[in-house]
C-alpha cells in the first residue's frame, strides 16, 4: 500500500520531518511518499497562505495517481475538499484526523496551534466537521511555524507552557498539537504533561491506511463529484480533464 | 466611491452581466468596476473549481488598490477569507450578503442554486456564518452555471419550478438565488412567485457600499491579519510582501 | 428616500442624538425622520421596559405611512417582529444591524452594553438570529442608559475599560456598542482601541437604505403577515384594521 | 395556594374555558383565579397581536399581588419575560410548560398550532428555551383561534387530521396542542391517536403549583431583576414603581 | 397517589435522607416509597458505577408495579431511558427535573456537583435534553458522594465556596445542586447565597406528581416502547416478559 | 497485537459473524478475539436491553487484560463510556467508528438500522459525539436484529430498499449500516447502490488497531478515570477494585 503525504508548503525540511513521522506511524508494508509542491508559500499561516498552497497541493495529488490514499499535512486541512474532489482515493487531513482520534480517547480536548491568526480557521473546521462540541478550546502558543524548524528555538518550551494552561483552565482531557511542524514533539510532551498528546500526521496516516485497507473510497455523489470537464485557462494544464 | 466587483471565474459575458447588475444596485455616485481574473476556470462548480479561481481572484484584488470596497461575485464566497486578509478595505461575498439581507426581511429563506455539488459548499458556509438557523433548505435546480448564459435555454423555467417547490415544501418566506449568473432573473421571478427573491450581487453591492460609507474596514486582529512577509516561491510575485 | 428612525423610549435628547447619527450615516438624498413615542418608558432597561415601549413604537410606525424604511433604535430590537408585521416597508433593528455588519468585517465580535439585566435579552436575540456563533461574549459596563445623556459622567471611560477587557479576554476582533445612547462614542473609541467599533444606529440606517434602494420589502408570507382585522378593545384605535 | 391564570386576550369565553381546565388540573386545595386584561386584542395570532396584549397582561399581574404563582395562558408565552421581571412569584407560560412536560414522557414531540403565522414565534421560543432539539416539527392546522370557540366548527376534526400527519411524517412520540383554546380537546384526542397529547394549561398549572409548593421563586439576579424606578409617561400608572 | 423514589445506589442512609426530602416536597396525600437496590455500588461516581447500578434500579421498578410514578434519585439520571422503557408510569430523573425547573425561574443556571469525573456525564445529559443552552457551567466541588453522609465533614463549606465562584464567574442566576446527597443542603444554601438553589429530589417529586395527576404517561411509541419478549439468559428472571 | 471484540449480546452465531468480519478487516499480524458475555440479552433492541448487556460486557473487558484494544460491537455503543473507564487500553464503539469514518469520505451520510426503537439511541449518540451535523437521517428498516441471522429471511432486501429511499430523499452521500448483524452485507450492498456503505465492525477494528499502533490510550483525566475502589455489593466481584 502506498500513502502519499502532501505537505502543502514548500519547506523541504518540514516535508522530511513529516515523512519520517508518517513512516514511523505506518503499519509494516505501508510505503509512505512524502512530497511538497514545487510552488507556493514556505509555510501556511492563515487564510491567505492557504489560498496559494492549494493549486500546488492538487498538482501533487494529480502526479501521484498510484497512491492508495492521501494525507494533507497542514493542520488547517488546506484544500481538503478540493483534494477529495480530485481523486476517488481516500484523502485525510491531519487536522480532522487528530480531532476524530482525540474524540475516541477523551471526552474533551484542547488544540494548541502556532499563531493567533490560525485559531479562526481551525475553529471553523471544527464547526464544519461537527466536532466543536468535543473541543474545549483552540489556543495559540504564538510560535511561528518555521521557528519549529530552528534548532535551539524555545518553541518547545512555549508550547509546553500553553498545554499546561489548557489543562489548568479548559478541563481538557487530551491535547491536539495544531501544526504539522510539531509532529516530533508529541511523544515527549505526552510524557511530560500526563494526558494523551495527539499528532495529526500520525493520526492521519492511521486513518488513511485504514480507509484504504477497508476499501473505503471518497463518495462521488454530490459534494466530492469529479470536476466537470473544463479548461482552466491554460494555467494549470495538468488539471484540465477536457 | 469605487467598488471593485470580482467575478472569480474567467467568463467575460458573466462579468458583464454581473457588472450591470452591480451598477444598477449602486447608489448614485458609486462607481462599479467589474473584473475577472486572467487565469482560472470558466465557471465555478464545486470545491475543485473554487481552488483554482482563488489565486486569480487575489490577483485582481491586489491590482485594485484604489477600490474602497470589494465584492466577491461567486455564490460560494470563494476565497472570501483570503481576500479579507489581503486588504483592509471591506470585502463582501455575494452568498453571505444574500443570507444577511434575507434574514432582515424573512424569518426563513430557501436557497436555489445550480448543481447538486454546490449544495454542500453553500450549507457549510451557512453553518460557518451562523445563519443555517435561518435557512429552510438549500436546493439545486440541476442547471449548469453556463446554461444561464445561453439564450433560449430553459434554465429560467427550471429555476422557477424549483422555487415553487421550495415554497410548497420548506416553509420558506423568501428565496435566495444561489449563483451570480442568476442576477438578471431576480426581479422577474419575484413578481411571479409572490415572495422576496434576493440576488446576491445587488445585496453585496449594497453592503459593501454601506461599509465603505460608514468607514468600517476589515479587522486586522487575528483571523484577517495581513499576510506575513514571505516568498511565494516566485510563482505569484505580486503577492510577495517580502 | 425617507427613513423613519423610531427611538422606542420617550427621552427626546436621546432621539435627537440618534437622529443626528442616523443623518450622518445616510447617503446624500436620504431623509431621516427621528421620532419617539408619546407614551412609554424614558429608557429601556430589561424585558419589563421593553413591553411598555412596543405599543408606542407601533404607533409611530403607523403614523409614518410615507416612510420607505424603518429603523428600530433600541439595541434590544424591541418590538422588531411586531413592527415587521405592521408594515411591508423594510424594518431594521439596531442590534441585528450591528451583528450582521460586524460579521462582515470580523470573525468574532464582543458586545458591550449598559446594565447586566440587558445581557440576557441581547444573547437571546443573537441565538434567535443565528449569530451567537459569531459573538465572543456579551458584556455589561454597568452604566445606566440615561447616564450616557449626562455631560460629565464617566460612562465613556467605563465603557472603554470594558472594551479593553473584551479584547484581552474574549478573542474579539471587533466591538459592538450595545445601546443606542452610545452612538456618538463609536468613532472615538475605535481610534483608541484599534479594532472596528460598531454603532448600531449607523449600521441600521445603512441596511434600511440598502433594502429600500433594492426594492426588498418584508415578506408577508407566514411570520410577518399583516395583522388580521380585529378590534383592539378600543384602546389602540389607530391599529384596528377593522 | 392561589394561582392566577392570565389569559392575555380579552375573550371572556376563552378565559372561562381556560379557568375550568386549570381548576381541573390543580391539586385539591389550590385555588385558581382566571382573568383576562380589560384592554387588548380578542385573540393572539402572531407577533403584532402579542405586542398589544402584554401591557394588559402585566396589569393583571400587578393587580394579583396575593397570588402564589402565575400562569400566562397564551401558547406563544406572550410577555413571559416581562411578567417574570414584574413579580418574584414564579410565572409559567403554557407553551414552555407543555414543552418541558413533553420532554419527560417522550423522546420527541410535534406541536400542532392554529395559524401558519404562529409557527415562527413558537419555533423561536423553542430555540430560546433550548428545547428545539426535542421538537420534531411545529405544524399549523390553519384554524383561527376563535374558531375553537364556535360550537359546530370543524376545528377539532382539522386538528386531529394534522396530528395524524405529525405521527406519520415526523417520528413524533407525543403531541403538544399549540393554543390555549384547545385545552378541552386534549383528553379526547389522546384517546383517538394513541400517544400522549399535552395541553399547556394543565401542564403550566402543575408546574406553577410545584414551584410554589417548593418555595422556588424567580431569580432576581440579572435577567429578571425588578424594573428600575421610572415613570412610564403617565400612561400605565399602576406599573410605575416610582 | 404513590411515588416510588429509587436511589440507585445501595447506601441506606442516603435512601433515608432522599425519602425524607421527597416526602417533604410532596403534596398532602401523596405517599412516597423510597427504596434502593439489593445489589450494586454504594455510590455512583462516574460512568462505571452507573453501569452496575442500572439492573438493580430496574429491579426496583419491576417490584413497584403499584406506583403511579417513579423518581430516579441519582443526579446523573442513571438508567433513566431504560426505566422509561420498563413501565408506562411516568419516570423522572432528579438531574433533568432540576434542569427543567431551573429553566422556569432563571435565564441561566450553574450546576455544582461532587467529583470532576461527574462533569462529563452531566454535560452530556444537558446536551441530550437540549438544556445545555440554559446552563452557564457544570462545576465540581471535589467532594466524594459519601462525604456528604459524614457528620462533621467540611463538604457543605466546600460546596458553598464553589457556588460563590459560580455566581462571580459564570453569570449564573440560579444554582442546581448536582447530587442526591445534597438534598438537605438546598434551603440553607439558598438563604446564604441569595439566588434560588435547586435540589433535584424535590423537583423530581413535584414533576412526577404533576405528571401522574394529569394522567400523562410515558409514550410507548418508538424510543420507550416496552421491551420485546426475550430471555435475559436466566440472570434477571424478573425482567423476562417471555 | 490483540484486539478483543466484545459482542455485548449473548447470541454466539452473531459473535462468530462479527469475529470473521473483524479478522477480515484487521491488518496482517493483528489477532482478533471475539467474545460475548455469559449473561445478558440475546439481542439489543432499545434502551432496556442495553442496560442488561453492560455488566456482561464489562465482565468480558475485565477478563481480557491482555488485549491491546477493545471494540464494543453493538451499534448503540452500549456501555462504551463505562468500558472506557474500566481500562486504559483504547475502546472503540462500532457506531462511533462508522460515523467518524463516514465523515472522512462523504459530506453527509444516512444510517439504516433495524427497529424504530433504535433510532433515538443512535440519534442521541450522534448528538453526544458532535456528529449529528454530518448525519442526514437515521432510518429504521423495521427488521428485528435476529432476523439478520436467519437464512432465507428477506431482511437484506428490506434493508436495500431503505438505503435506496435514503439516497432518493436525504441527500446522503454514504450509508452507515446500523447494526453489528449487518456486517456481512456491506460489500454487496455497496456494489448495488453505488455509494460507500460502511460496516461499523470493520471501521472499529481499523480505528482500534490504529490507536494501539500509535500508542494512544484512553485519557484517565476526569470523564474516564478508573473507578474508585468500592464494593459492588458482592454481585460483581470481578469488578471490585477494593
Amino acid at each position: 500500500m502506498l500513502i502519499c503525504v502532501v505537505n502543502p508548503n514548500t519547506t523541504a525540511s518540514m516535508t522530511e520531518k513529516i515523512g519520517a513521522a508518517a513512516q514511523a506511524a505506518a503499519s509494516p508494508g505501508v510505503e509512505i511518499r512524502a512530497v511538497n509542491p514545487e510552488f507556493g508559500p514556505p509555510s501556511i499561516e492563515g487564510y491567505f497562505d492557504e489560498a496559494f498552497s492549494v493549486p500546488g497541493l492538487l498538482d501533487e495529488i494529480a502526479k501521484a495517481a498510484d497512491a492508495d490514499a492521501f494525507v494533507v499535512a497542514c493542520f488547517d486541512d488546506t484544500g481538503l475538499d478540493a483534494a477529495r474532489s480530485a481523486t476517488a482515493a481516500p484523502v485525510v487531513g491531519i487536522g480532522e484526523a487528530a480531532f476524530h482520534m482525540a474524540s475516541l480517547i477523551a471526552d474533551k480536548f484542547s488544540v494548541v496551534t502556532t499563531l493567533p491568526r490560525s485559531i479562526a480557521p481551525i475553529e471553523k473546521n471544527l464547526i464544519k466537521y461537527g466536532l466543536m462540541a468535543r473541543c474545549a478550546r483552540v489556543r495559540a502558543a504564538d510560535v511561528p511555524v518555521l521557528a519549529l524548524e530552528e534548532p535551539g528555538s524555545d518553541a518547545r518550551r512555549t508550547i509546553e507552557a500553553e498545554i499546561l494552561r489548557a489543562l489548568a483552565e479548559d478541563g481538557a482531557e487530551a491535547i491536539v498539537l495544531g501544526c504539522a511542524g510539531m509532529t516530533d514533539l508529541a511523544r515527549d510532551l505526552e510524557r511530560k504533561v500526563g494526558v494523551p498528546v495527539l499528532d495529526g500526521v500520525a493520526c492521519a496516516v492511521g486513518l488513511a491506511e485504514t480507509l484504504a485497507r477497508l476499501g473505503l473510497r471518497t463518495s462521488k455523489r454530490n459534494a466530492y463529484a469529479f470536476p466537470l470537464a473544463k479548461s482552466y485557462a491554460g494555467a494549470f494544464a495538468r488539471f484540465s480533464p477536457g
